[in-house]
């Protein structure tokens, strides 16, 4: 009987290895999607796309019978032969092919150029193409940042104590409330997406002190923006036993100086292919909420129309003045107005019209909005009747509360805007895997 | 103007850092939870509860004016005084307790005695009281062990060359198909919350060759059992370049064994706490659908009822004859008939009755479900025509395939039947942190 022992080595060969390998004589064997073919008259370049790049492989008709025919674009393959180096192609190695097994072929030729340094095509025309479009070394270079910024994320807030956890994201009615909700039928029962992680994480501090969660949350938001999506990855965490908010941001200081980090050791490869230049993630100054706003009239002779919040173009010039005067890439605006924020977040005790709430914004937008949280049971159901709220359908938040909790708060981190702002992209879906919004939905 | 650089050090101290320590004469300070309080007359034991476990604390009436009165459990707040060692104390130390500074104060007593060992309330008074029943040392250690697994899992992939993917929940009508689908109203078109991230793991093999992701699923089954839910977190991978179907079986034994190995090396604490027994993870058995089916109706002389389907009596007889025969804990069990396997599963060449595919049985359940993938778009498209489905909304899907894709195959590992499995519950609510089921919307 077969018994199975775990992952044996393959004969197939991956760039990292050749590139140890180097120059060989004997054969070896890799695998690969064809990239683009090039047919030179003597010789036929064949480029293989590969999750670690990109493969060179030389056909020499002058002494070689290989049927060209099924090498077209799309087909993917095993080709052999000897390394040898070469300055001019990918990674300096190319393969001279001496033989070849075709695994698969391609129906229909690609309807975009997915093989070009960039496309040139619409954002629309990527994104309706998505499943192949990704294909491109710089979409594709896009996904693996953000896979690695998460990876940083993950393995620093592991290393301060905190647990991984995994809330539902089919709830009953009620919740934060909010007119953003998408509902659907549960067996006969009304019930909603979960918008946010809040009420769970918040629960959890009583359990570990600390916790983090990465999901997706949804939100029915009627704004068909350049940095609005219905449904998107929420980095999430909150603390136990916090001195004061300002042990928030320090948190996320930290998880932001980790996340640039691991872009720096692993990912190294696909900065270049974006050309990204990672942000200052020391000294990031904090501003309080009415002070920006007015520093931000002053310098920029511009009125205040609102002020209880934050319009996309303050936070711009919020941005632009830290970028100019401290040079900041960061920034914390701190003590948002009461009024805007939900009723969990702790007042500040010196002026109750402010929370110790704060936002971070990243090259003039929003990534971030945390906060301390009201720990004392009876200061939140006051708050819950000052607001005219009703406890109903919170019941097991308030439990929590009830019971005891810590001092705590936490924050949210938006992770394809993060992503978008660190790679100057001016649109979200640009760096969502598969973006949904008011009027997308596919694929 | 305040500025900020990550993590400073905190005055206070974690149970690692106080047995790293020792005794000591000097104060040091510690917050937690109160998880019990006992009056001794002389003196007061106060065992705190934080997240890497209990630390005691001992207030001497003789020599100390503390206010007894809100240290009850619950209370949350900052102890400080000399360490001494305390071989009857968990961890062997205990805190001299010099002084308290009370952080905040439960409204109400515990409903249920979530300091005691095992609480001996049903499951169902548990996940009413969830919020605070996770408290509970033994509770908490069960999603410490999943969050081990999750771990292990995802640092192994990485180091097969995996890529981490998002893909969305919502998307539009169609997909996989089948009655157990949610439905949801987005912006008044028709939208499903996703069974699988099937379709998105797949097109992202012609990107990275290699995906996986960890995300929640949703299935409106209506099957309300000790072993289903509504909402749960699936293990996904997906691997391109397979030179069969066994490479998926292999890979999912290495990310098994990386998972075990992650639990010992950093979940020791939580292993002991649950009385967990680790599995075997080498040499797993693979047998074929039919002939165990076979095996197991002469062995325990059990007629066949269905020759198509396995029923989940015959998974636990099946576990149980390799488990005694071969001392396996794990089986393989491989060509599923293809009417019980969906569309795009790969028919075995041999005997197109059968598919190459597999389910992983642990300990009597089935775990995974897995299996080789149609790479071939003609064949795909005649496999659509042939079981009378349409191609209509599955195009995107299509497209992957039209343009090229290579052989490939994944699986997907529902994670709370596995931590269920692996800590010998008989119930998947007692290892889900918030289940949802026909009944349960809440907490």
């Amino acid at each position: 009987m077969l018994t199975l022992n775990g992952v044996r080595p393959k004969s197939t060969l991956e760039i990292s290895q050749l590139i140890q390998l180097g120059e060989t004589t004997s054969e070896v064997f890799v695998n690969g999607a064809i990239h683009t073919v090039r047919d030179m008259g003597n010789v036929t370049f064949i480029v293989l796309r590969k999750s670690e790049g990109l493969l060179q492989c030389v056909v020499d008709h002058s002494s070689s019978t290989i049927n060209m025919e099924p090498l077209k674009e799309g087909a993917t393959l095993i080709v052999s032969g000897p390394v040898v180096k070469n300055e001019k192609a990918p990674n300096g190695i190319e393969v001279i092919v001496s033989h070849v097994e075709i695994l698969s072929e391609p129906a229909e030729a690609m309807p975009i150029p997915i093989h070009k340094w960039k496309m040139n095509t619409t954002l629309e025309t990527k994104l309706n193409l998505r499943p192949i479009a990704l294909r491109n070394i710089r979409e594709r270079a896009v996904f693996k940042i953000q896979e690695g910024l998460v990876r940083g994320y993950r393995e620093f807030l592991f290393e301060q104590g905190f647990t991984e956890i995994r809330s539902p994201k089919i709830g009953s009615k009620g919740a934060e409330g909010g007119a953003n909700i998408f509902k659907l039928d549960y067996f006969k029962k009304p019930a909603v997406l979960a918008q946010s992680p809040q009420f769970y994480k918040q629960m959890m501090v009583g359990v570990y002190d600390r916790v983090f969660e990465v999901a997706p949350v949804f939100r029915a938001e009627k704004h068909n923006t350049k940095r609005h999506l219905n449904e998107y990855t929420s980095l999430d965490f909150e603390m136990g036993y916090i001195d004061s908010f300002v042990d928030i941001m320090e948190m996320e200081t930290g998880a932001l100086q980790a996340m640039i980090k691991m872009l720096e050791k692993d990912y190294q490869k696909e900065l270049k292919i974006l050309g990204v230049t990672l942000p200052k993630v020391t000294d990031i100054p904090c501003v309080r909420f009415d002070e920006a706003k007015k520093m931000v009239s002053e310098k920029y002779q511009r009125t205040i129309r609102n002020p209880y919040d934050l319009e996309p173009e303050e936070e711009v010039l919020i941005s632009k003045l830290f970028e100019e005067e401290y040079g900041a890439d960061f920034v914390f605006v701190t003590h948002y107005p009461s009024k805007k924020r939900p009723f969990y977040a702790m007042e500040d005790p010196d002026d109750t019209t402010y929370t110790l709430s704060f936002d971070c914004l990243f090259r003039g937008m929003e990534i971030t909005t945390g906060g301390q949280r009201i720990h004392d049971y009876k200061a939140l159901m006051e708050k819950i009747e000052r607001r005219g709220m009703t406890p109903e359908g919170m019941e097991h938040y308030l439990m929590a509360f009830k019971h005891g909790m810590p001092p705590h708060g936490g924050l949210g981190i938006g992770l394809e805007r993060f992503t978008m702002k660190l790679l100057n992209e001016d649109n979200v879906r640009e760096t969502t895997l598969f973006p949904r919004d008011l009027s997308r939905l596919e694929p």
